[in-house]
């Protein structure tokens, strides 16, 4: 093991350290000690994890999780420490052989099955289903809860940003200064990335989980420098030949050569920033990625700006000449008959310092990587400057320019990007911060844990709202495939029964409407629960984190695309087998006497 | 320090070990790397850290997260496995002389000003002055963001619930399985408490940060039992007596004495339920609350049930007999001509239970806690509870009985206490869980961290959005108070400007909008920043959470009630000095030439 993995394990030894058996509700151990006290010791237990509905008006969500789950039953022990603390704030009349109890306990009698992380899941089928000893069962409710939900939420959320952004445009994560503190920082990094980003901003996450970490500059960069003046070195050698080039002087060269074809005179282009580009060139000269619009007030009129509060809230592409898009031809910009808008006057200035910096370290045998746009009509603004790439590559034979990244940042939610997408924009690369982790659409997942068996004994909680009956006793879950390679429905059955066999007809019963029933005749049959935990162990080693990530995206493929779109998704089946229902319906009848009316 | 110390401080170490130099976006390290690479080793900057928007829709903000800044800076530095990793993601032709420099930095040369922790504070005034080398500065940026938006987000979210619900209810926030991961759900339980929350269900936060830690029983404690065969223990000694006592037997002969004033027959409660809450208070004779919904399908029409879905959405307080309210006075409930709703018949099931048990309990000297109810119309069966507990009261001369403590809980937000307020509820106690926990109104607060000064030379961040213009320069803030103790305005100086003085008229400007003046002659002026920390240590220590917790009610005392209040509160002032004014005004006129309409 280098000392990198070293290092990384004790950061993560001591970010685990919070996920401990005192991280739970203070009610889980007052039951745990009235099971005690009342002699449920050797009580056996079956709970259910599970959800109710989809997050975000979708019709699926991704599970995840479920390593920090077998991590936390692994490291599952009280310490003195802890115990000490319980004593001092549970009542002074508790027993103390419960003390004692609660010392030695561990989860080596649970029974942990889950479904693969990385799937995609359904309401009412449970995610995790957990066997043992009610106490202890009892006691692992909260951090399963609280490992899950927002595990499942932030992958969830991620993954519906990867589908509507499409295969071919990168995805990152720059939320941790909006998200739920450091730590909620780090989870949202980490399943943003399991969802199907390819990034993250977040240095920490990158370290701990092994994942791809980008980022370049910001405004107060640029800001800092006023004039050329303020450059100190402007000395770059060549790639290859390792002779010194003047960076200032070539980017000041080309800034003349190109200023027609940006359409700005290099007098109205802003120094400080092609100071502060410059200077960044020269210290990533292989990693050239631009801010270019900072300076977005340059000629703009000051009583224009004291009365012109811009309108747009949330997003950045409706401002005010989206509809020039439209009069855009993929490589040649068309100028509006009332002259350009403020924003893209001040993306022109910054391409014209970018291209002219892009152009200079290309002298030096270094290409370019390309800009971030981070304000204003973002679809409009990528047209043009990819437009202007192009033009670019064009005249000065550098068919790679063409090609430069273009990044958009900036309050980016699902509805933009489905937006740009219908504008037709030319952006490379979301950088998306605070909508994806905070899950701006539904801050949180109602994942529930609930007791389905004690001893062998079905349980049922009724509820006046349908959606809230749990379905009681052990179960298992099958997934049952149609010949085309699509999940059809997810069938809930008691675990007694066989397995639904291929080419085998199976009645599948909606859970609560008698009427609603269907034969399916299953291509392929998957059994969703495995085994994770059992005998004190883990008996199946979680998988590296990029797998998991490649599992989300093989198991979105399953899915038909009416249940993954955005508007009006169609929601995908779960049902309970013929016997599953009648077993459900009779504890029903017992449970739940004939009312009167009065 | 005790063993308990000792092993907190080891948690809180492993918490604060995740709140280190590479918990920040890249692009600090890439920026700290050009300006490195620039010469700008000796460039000193001021950034200030502040919000643009009150979150919610309000007039105030509670800050927070101050002392986690003062240990992020104390704990400032890059280890070999830090310097390793970053050697490891940034391009190869870094000069090693940059890590060799980061593996010496620490924060020995920043001064960090701050408003005292607790304070309500306004857009646009500084939170954070940072002072210092620009590219240590630049820095901390992601990190101090990080700390302060979500601890200033849940504590004002939480002084919001704790204003609707008036001092005399207790609030308990039970968020941990919805938070945003284990820290999330840490970070949540201590800043609710600081904003004015009573206690958390989180045992680890009590633990970490010594609040108190509340808790009782689930609905899954109560359906583990199905009769009163499930009790194996039904003894009880008498608290003064010790002489044992059977439970059973007393709970069974007072459910048959106060079945009619509860207007249930014995045979109509749920057994289960009745050795689930005895079970319980043998367990916890001092600490006997009750959740007494679990029953809630007991004499229900099981085909209305498979019809009848619930109605409301996110809260319990508008359900079918939310009108019944306005019939019932404070100590007799009048049924309803056409007899009781499921809701009603559900509580009367579990009062019964837990009035029986809790009379059994007072024959042993124990008086009990409370109920907890979790469905439903809250107010209508509070109401419902508490007069059924006067009238208990009453008949057996119990006046304590009267004030038995009624929780309510099940998804409430703001506008579900108001509703509850209007209808007049008789809940003592509310535990909220999601909604408090997410910040469900707006899930993120704003705060950034923007460059003002480099140099001495100011910076000005132009934007065609006015809101987001950057207030330039080194500033001072001051609050100044009218005669009636209540703050005023607060106002923004340059450094080199004198302080307000008592008595005497200042002109207060709004920042942008030239017309808007006005003089006000202060009765106190508060000086908002204090030094926290210079040369590399704490100046002022923090304060322990529960004096913040009581800085955050007596700064708000200060505002008008009308700045306070939920619907359509007044804004609060923020002005410039008028010397700030010109300053800005200037400024802006050199870095915005005049522009060209065509």
């Amino acid at each position: 093991m280098s000392n990198t993995d070293l290092a990384t394990n004790r950061i993560m030894a001591r970010q685990n350290g919070i996920v401990q058996p005192l991280l739970t509700d203070l009610y889980q151990i007052t039951m745990a000690y009235a099971y005690w006290k009342s002699g449920k010791v050797n009580d056996v237990a079956v709970f259910d994890l599970f959800f109710r509905t989809n997050p975000f008006q979708g019709e699926f969500t991704i599970f995840a999780g479920l390593e920090e789950c077998l991590k936390f039953l692994q490291n599952f022990h009280y310490s003195d420490s802890d115990i000490e603390y319980l004593m001092q704030i549970l009542p002074d009349n508790i027993e103390p052989e419960f003390f004692a109890y609660l010392k030695d306990l561990t989860c080596k009698d649970i029974k942990l099955s889950a479904i693969e992380e990385g799937s995609v899941v359904f309401p009412r089928v449970p995610l995790l289903r957990i066997e043992g000893p009610l106490i202890v069962a009892q006691l692992l409710e909260t951090t399963l809860l609280t490992l899950v939900n927002f595990a499942s939420l932030m992958a969830t959320n991620a993954a519906r940003y990867r589908m509507v952004a499409g295969k071919n445009v990168s995805l990152l994560e720059f939320g941790l200064r909006r998200a739920q503190g450091p730590d909620g920082g780090l989870s949202a990094s980490k399943y943003a990335y399991v969802g199907g980003f390819d990034g993250t901003s977040n240095v920490l996450a990158g370290k701990m989980f092994n994942i791809p970490v980008k980022g370049t500059h910001a405004h107060s960069f640029v800001t800092s420098f006023s004039t050329l003046d303020d450059i100190t070195s402007v000395m770059l050698r060549h790639a290859d030949s390792l002779e010194q080039y003047n960076m200032l002087e070539l980017s000041l060269e080309w800034r003349k050569r190109i200023s027609s074809i940006i359409d700005v005179s290099p007098e109205e282009a802003s120094d400080g920033e092609l100071a502060a580009l410059m200077s960044y060139a020269i210290a990533f000269p292989t990693g050239f990625l631009a801010l270019v619009d900072t300076y977005d007030m340059k000629r703009y009129n000051i009583q224009g700006l004291r009365h012109g509060q811009r309108m747009n809230g949330h997003s950045g592409y409706n401002s005010n000449c989206g509809t020039n898009v439209t009069r855009i031809s993929n490589s040649t910009v068309i100028r509006s008959t009332y002259g350009y808008s403020t924003v893209e006057r001040t993306l022109r200035s910054g391409l014209l310092n970018f291209c002219a910096v892009a152009l200079a370290l290309n002298d030096c045998g270094y290409r370019a990587v390309g800009i971030r746009i981070d304000s204003g009509d973002l679809a409009y603004l990528s047209v043009l400057a990819r437009s202007t790439f192009e033009q670019i590559a064009e005249v000065f034979k550098l068919p790679w320019f063409s090609k430069l990244t273009i990044v958009a940042s900036n309050d980016i939610n699902e509805e933009t990007i489905l937006s740009l997408n219908e504008q037709g924009h030319k952006i490379d690369c979301f950088g998306i911060g605070t909508h994806l982790v905070t899950c701006q659409r539904q801050p949180a997942l109602g994942c529930v844990y609930k007791l389905v068996e004690v001893n062998g004994q079905p349980r049922i909680k009724l509820s006046q709202d349908v959606g809230k009956v749990t379905i009681p006793g052990h179960k298992e879950a099958y997934r049952l495939f149609g010949a085309d390679g699509h999940a059809l429905i997810d069938l809930l059955q008691r675990s007694s029964e066989p397995a639904p066999i291929i080419g085998q007809k199976v009645l599948c019963r909606h859970p609560f409407q008698e009427s609603k029933r269907a034969y399916v005749i299953p291509s392929k049959v998957e059994h969703l629960y495995k085994v994770y935990w059992s005998d004190g162990g883990i008996c199946i080693s979680p998988k590296p984190l990029s797998e998991v990530r490649e599992r989300v995206q093989s198991s979105l493929r399953t899915l038909r695309q009416d249940i993954k779109r955005n508007l009006n998704p169609t929601p995908y089946k779960v049902a309970v087998s013929d016997d599953l229902y009648n077993f459900i319906h009779d504890l029903w009848l017992q449970n739940a006497p004939i009312g009167e009316l009065s």
